[in-house]
C-alpha cells in the first residue's frame, strides 16, 4: 500500500512538474523556459522523486518502466497492475490540480492541448505517426537500458536518480518537437483526458509505443547484465 | 548562535542569488537568462548553501521549511522563532545589498517589483489569487516531502543538497509565471519591503500559503516515513 | 564481444541524442533548445551512457578517447581497432534511425547538414579550417586530460560519468559556432555519410584533429599522473 | 612544480571555456547560448577542472581563491605568489589560443571587449563602478565561504567540485550584466591584455575587488569553522 502511495505521489509530481512547466511557463513571451526548460523540469521531477521515494517503491512513476523492469526480470508480474493503476491515478490528480491552476490565467484553453502528446497535425512540428512511433519505441528502450544498468546492486550508491532523471531530460531535449515526448503512458493519459477530442483519440499511440519500447529495453538489458556473455 | 548565523547567511545567499538574477539578468535584451536561468539560480543558491552550511544549521533558509520540518517531527518547536527571525533578517540584508547594486544601473525602479511575488495584476501572467494560493500550497508541500525524504539518516550521504536545490529549480520552472514563485516567506518579505505599495499589500499571501503548504508536506511526510505502514 | 556491444550502444545513444537534439529541436521557432540545449544533450548522452555502460567497456564512445587512453597507457593497442569499429557502426545506426525520424517532418533536407561538422562555408559562423583544426585539437586534448584524471583508481567512486558528460557539454557550449563541435570522429562520420557532398568531403578534418587532440591529451596526462614529478 | 602546472592548466581551461563560450557562442543569432549558457560554461570549467586536478593543487585557478584560502588558514603564504603567477600565465595562454580561434571568424574585433570585465560604459548594462565593486566583493566573499565549507575534511567525498563549479555558475547568472563577472583576477587579466585600451585601464578593479572579497570570505569562514562558537 505504501508502495502504491509512493508511485501515485511520484507520478503526480512528474505530471504536475513536467506538464505544468509546459503549460504554464514554456511559452511566456521573451522570458519563457522553452523546450529546454520543460526538458529540465521533466527530468527534475524524476530526479527529485526518485531521491525521495526510490527506497519505498523503486520510483517507476511510469507504466512503461514497470513493464520494462518486469521484462528485465527485475519486477514481479503480480505488481504490474497495481503499480500502473497508482501511476495513472496520481497523474490524473496532478492534471486536475494543473487544470485548476491554469484556469486562473486569462485566455487558458485546455482543448489547445494541455501538454498532451500528439502526431500529425497534433505534433508540434507536424511529424508523422510513424516518426512518433519510432521515436517513442527507441527512446523508451534506451531509457530502460539506462534504468536497469544504474540500479544494479553493484552500481555506486546514490547516483541512480541523477542518471535516470537526466536521461529523461535528454529524451525530452531530443523529441518534444516530434510528439511532445511521452515515453510514459500515465503522463500522456493524465493530460489528454482533460484536453479531450483529437488528443484523446491519439492516446492509444502513447500506450502502445512506450510499452513496446519498455519491453524492448527490458529484454535488451539482459544482454548487458552481469551474468551475460 | 552559530546556527542562526548560518540560517541568516544562507537566506542572504538565496535572496541575493535568486532575486538578484531575476532583477539583474533575467530580462537583458537577447542574451538574458529568462525564467529558466532564474530557476536555476534559485536552486543553486540552496544547493551551494546546503553543501556549505547544512552541517551547521540543517540549511532551511526558509520559514516554511522550518515549520514543515517541525510538523514532520524533525525540528524542535523552541527553535522555530529564532530560525525564522534569522531567515528574515538575512533576506532583508540581501535585498538591501541587491538594492544598492541595482541602483547602479540606469532606469532602475524598485517599485516595478524588485522580484516580489504577486497575484492578479501583479502576477507575471495575470493569474488569480486562488491559482497563486493553490500553487504555493501544493509546491511547498511537495518541497517538504522531498526535503524530509532525502535528509533521512538512511539516505546516501551527500546527495541531499543536490536533490533539494534542484527541487527548488523545478518549482520555479513551473510557477514563475503564476506569482513569481515564493514557497519561502523570507524571500518574499525581503524584496517586497523594498518594492512597497501593492507588492507589500500582497505579502500576506506568501506567508499564509507557503506555511500552509509546509505544514501539509510535513504532515504527509509521516505517511512515507520508515516506521509508517 | 560484450564490450563491443556496449561501445556500439553508447555511441548510438551519443549520436541519436546529440545530433538528434540538434536536428529535431535546436531551431524550433521561439521554443527551440538552441546551442545550449544541444550542448546539454550531448553531455547527457555520455553522462547517462557512462553510468549505464562504463562498468562494461569503459564508456569511450569515441575513437579519439580510445586513442587518447592508449596514449595515456590506459588502454591496450589490440583493442583500438575493434572499439573504433564498434563506435562507428553504433553511430551509423543512430544516424539511420535519426534519418527515419527526421524524414517524418515536412521540409526535412538531409543535405542541409544533418548536424554534420564543417568549416569555412560549412561552419555555423564561417570559421576558417585553421580555427576549426585548432579548436578540435585543444578541446579534445583537455577532454582527455579530464577523462584520464577522473577515472583514476583513487578518484571518489561514481563521479566520473558526471564530470566527463558535463565536460562534453562544456566543449559544445564553447565551439558549436566554430565547426558544430566534433571531438569525436564516430559522431562526425555517422551524420556526414547521410549528409553527403561537401559535408562528407570535410570529414577528414574531424578524424585528423580529434585524433591528434586525443593523442596530445593522452600524452600530457602522463605529466599529471600519480607517479609523475 | 606539478602543482603550478595544474593551476596553470586549470586556469587555462577556465579562461578558454568561460571566456571562449562568451566570445564564440553567446550572441549567435537565434541559437546562441546567452548569459545562461556562459554561466554554465564558467561553472563547468571549474567543475571539470576540480574533478581532474583538485587532488594535485587544490584547484584554485583564481588568485582571489588562493588569497581567501590563506586568510582562512588553509593555504600557506609561501605558495601564494607562485600559485598566482601560474594562474595568470595559464589564463594568458588560453586567451592567446582563443584569440587565434576567434580571429578565424569574419568580423572579429578583439577591441570590442573579448569577454573583458568592465564598468560604466564598459558594463553590459551600464552599471556604475560602485555597483561593480560591491558586486565583486560580495560574490567573491560568498564564493570563498562555499569553497572553504565544502572542502572541509568532514564533508562527504566527491561533492566539492560539483558545489564549487555550480556556485561559479550561480555567480555568473547573477552578475554578468553588471560587469561581465570577474571574481577572478587571472580571468580578467587574461582577456583584457588582448582587448587593450579602456578594458585594460579598468583591470585594476578586477584585482582589487575580488581580492578584497576573497579576503573577506576567508576571514568570515573562520566564524563557521568546526572549532568556532
Amino acid at each position: 500500500m505504501k508502495k502504491m502511495m509512493a508511485e501515485a505521489t511520484g507520478t503526480f509530481w512528474l505530471v504536475l512538474g513536467g506538464c505544468g512547466s509546459a503549460v504554464l511557463a514554456a511559452g511566456f513571451p521573451d522570458l519563457g523556459i522553452g523546450f529546454a526548460g520543460v526538458s529540465l523540469a521533466f527530468g527534475l521531477t524524476v530526479l527529485t522523486g526518485a531521491y525521495a521515494l526510490g527506497h519505498i517503491s523503486g520510483a517507476h512513476f511510469n507504466p512503461a518502466v514497470s513493464l520494462g523492469l518486469w521484462a528485465a526480470g527485475r519486477f514481479p508480474a503480480s505488481q504490474l497492475l497495481p503499480y500502473m493503476v497508482a501511476q495513472v491515478l496520481g497523474g490524473l490528480v496532478a492534471a486536475g490540480v494543473l487544470y485548476l491552476i491554469a484556469s486562473g490565467a486569462p485566455g487558458f484553453d485546455v482543448h489547445a492541448g494541455f501538454a498532451s502528446n500528439g502526431f500529425g497535425a497534433q505534433s508540434p512540428a507536424g511529424f508523422t505517426p510513424g516518426a512518433a512511433f519510432l521515436t517513442e519505441v527507441v527512446l523508451t528502450a534506451v531509457f530502460l537500458l539506462v534504468i536497469t544498468a544504474v540500479t544494479r546492486a553493484e552500481a555506486p550508491a546514490g547516483f541512480a536518480p541523477l542518471a535516470i532523471g537526466l536521461c529523461l531530460t535528454l529524451i525530452h531535449l531530443i523529441s518534444i518537437p516530434v510528439d511532445n515526448t511521452s515515453v510514459n503512458p500515465a503522463r500522456s493519459t493524465a493530460v489528454s483526458v482533460f484536453a479531450g477530442g483529437v488528443w484523446l483519440q491519439q492516446l492509444w499511440m502513447f500506450w502502445v509505443a512506450p510499452l513496446a519500447g519498455g519491453l524492448l529495453g527490458g529484454v535488451l538489458s539482459r544482454l548487458f547484465s552481469e551474468k551475460a556473455a
